[in-house]
């Protein structure tokens, strides 16, 4: 099952869909829909209707428009850890983003003042349930599902300091969508090809089997720190070929597309708008 | 002015107050009031009415309870960053907390798993209206006022990646009040002592004169980031004295009682409850 915040009308509308297409829902979103009691029902009586919407690509908004947190890993494929010439880690690198930081699958992303502007695919979890200082196995029953990201990032201010906050976290620079893919319907640990390429240009080739941490493991060890709820957002960490990982680095300028992709999930493609000083 | 959210009949309520007293208001808390049109004249006209209240401390909450934003500025005062053997900053070392972070300024802090538990007094910054993208003037304006604050620090958790989230983050350890003292009757930049008492013992006594980036500063840094809104929060830093820059630290343990005091705001008083598997 896909679940989806839908541009509708001026307005948002949640929507259910699977390979036949989509059904709009009464709620506001999907995070609204997914809070709601008996969605999961709901949502598979609607896709039993035969009448079902082709939806353009644009149509797409940010799938969970309110997390009250955003954990994000760093350091978590063993190529890209390698690449940053670090050693792999025995617990999870995390630093966090806000709801503003996110944007639509089709979005333009709009930032300023940088001249090391770098992208990161990534695997984001999506929580479904409740999870406060879990187990594994009840950490993995906590994930409602998957979606692409990309932790787009400005090198030059998230290295002006020791924390990366600062370079992460302009507002709606991380594309996340198309949808989120619920957990019975695909699994990241099986391998799924993660993939970022640049104006057509393949510059990361992952696979989320690579993970150090996995979904369940992020999930549980966040947990142990704070209470996690429907519509929280953990982003997995980005496979190698960054561009900080290059000799010569090919930073992002403006006018430059992104197509960031997981298999089996869908992809976003955001075109880069930088507004230099 | 000040402004809290106070404890009443299993809920909570805003209050206005000054030397003379507090004076119950309609709203749920102080984040809801100050959201609401007029909330400054409402105020004061309640301060013009005689009957006041003696509040117990114990009846004080968290003043600001659903920021979307905490932002916590590391590395701030120089006799701090000395202990710590760095350089002073360039720009401001930022990192995040969650609303669930936070917790009533004589509330128990219940952490666990944590051998290396440290204090951080630090002065809490209060956003009042919406301020994105500005320079230090509207950024000046748009503070409500100021907080007294603890960013209690799980060391051990902290040390174990490079990001430091996760040892400033468990849920309910970031104690933050009494009240929000408002900005036209309070100045931390004409110096302000801040001080750090652990069973009686002052471990921390600076003024919040030494700040590298002032509050204005940092709400104008941060702005051009991300969008700041009222409620939001800014936590300025700790001056020297914690556990980490001893030479043999003095953690706390289960069953401390730590007090942070800000002059012209006020003290949070907490006892502090560890959990070791």
């Amino acid at each position: 099952m896909r679940l989806a915040t839908v541009r509708v009308d001026g307005g948002t509308r949640a929507a259910v869909g699977d390979d036949g297409g989509w059904v709009l829902l009464d709620e506001t979103d999907a995070q609204e829909l997914i809070g709601a009691d008996g969605w999961r029902e709901r949502a598979a009586a609607a896709l039993r209707h035969p009448a079902r919407d082709a939806l353009d690509p644009s149509a797409f908004a940010v799938p969970m428009p309110r997390p009250a947190k955003i954990l994000c890993c760093g350091l978590n494929y063993r190529d890209h850890i390698v690449e940053t010439g670090r050693a792999v880690p025995e617990h999870p690198t995390l630093f966090a983003k806000f709801a503003d930081t996110l944007t639509g699958p089709t979005d333009e992303i709009r930032t300023h003042d940088t001249a090391k502007l770098d992208w990161e695919a990534e695997l984001a979890v999506v929580i479904g349930a409740e999870v406060h200082r879990a187990g594994k196995g009840e950490a993995g029953d906590a994930i409602l599902g998957y979606a692409v990201s990309n932790d787009i990032s400005m090198r030059d201010w998230q290295q002006r300091t020791l924390q990366w906050l600062q370079g992460k976290a302009f507002d709606a620079t991380t594309p996340i969508g198309p949808f989120v893919v619920t957990a019975d319907a695909i699994d990241p640990k099986a391998g799924l090809r993660i993939t970022c390429a640049v104006d057509g240009e393949t510059v990361q080739d992952g696979n989320t089997r690579e993970l150090v941490f996995d979904a369940a493991d992020l999930v549980a060890y966040v947990s142990q720190i704070t209470r996690l709820r429907p519509g929280d957002i953990i982003l997995t960490g980005t496979p190698g070929g960054v561009a900080l990982g290059m000799d010569d680095p090919r930073w992002l300028h403006d006018g430059d597309v992104v197509v960031t992709a997981i298999e089996g999930i869908g992809e976003l493609r955001n075109t880069i708008r930088v507004e230099q000083a």
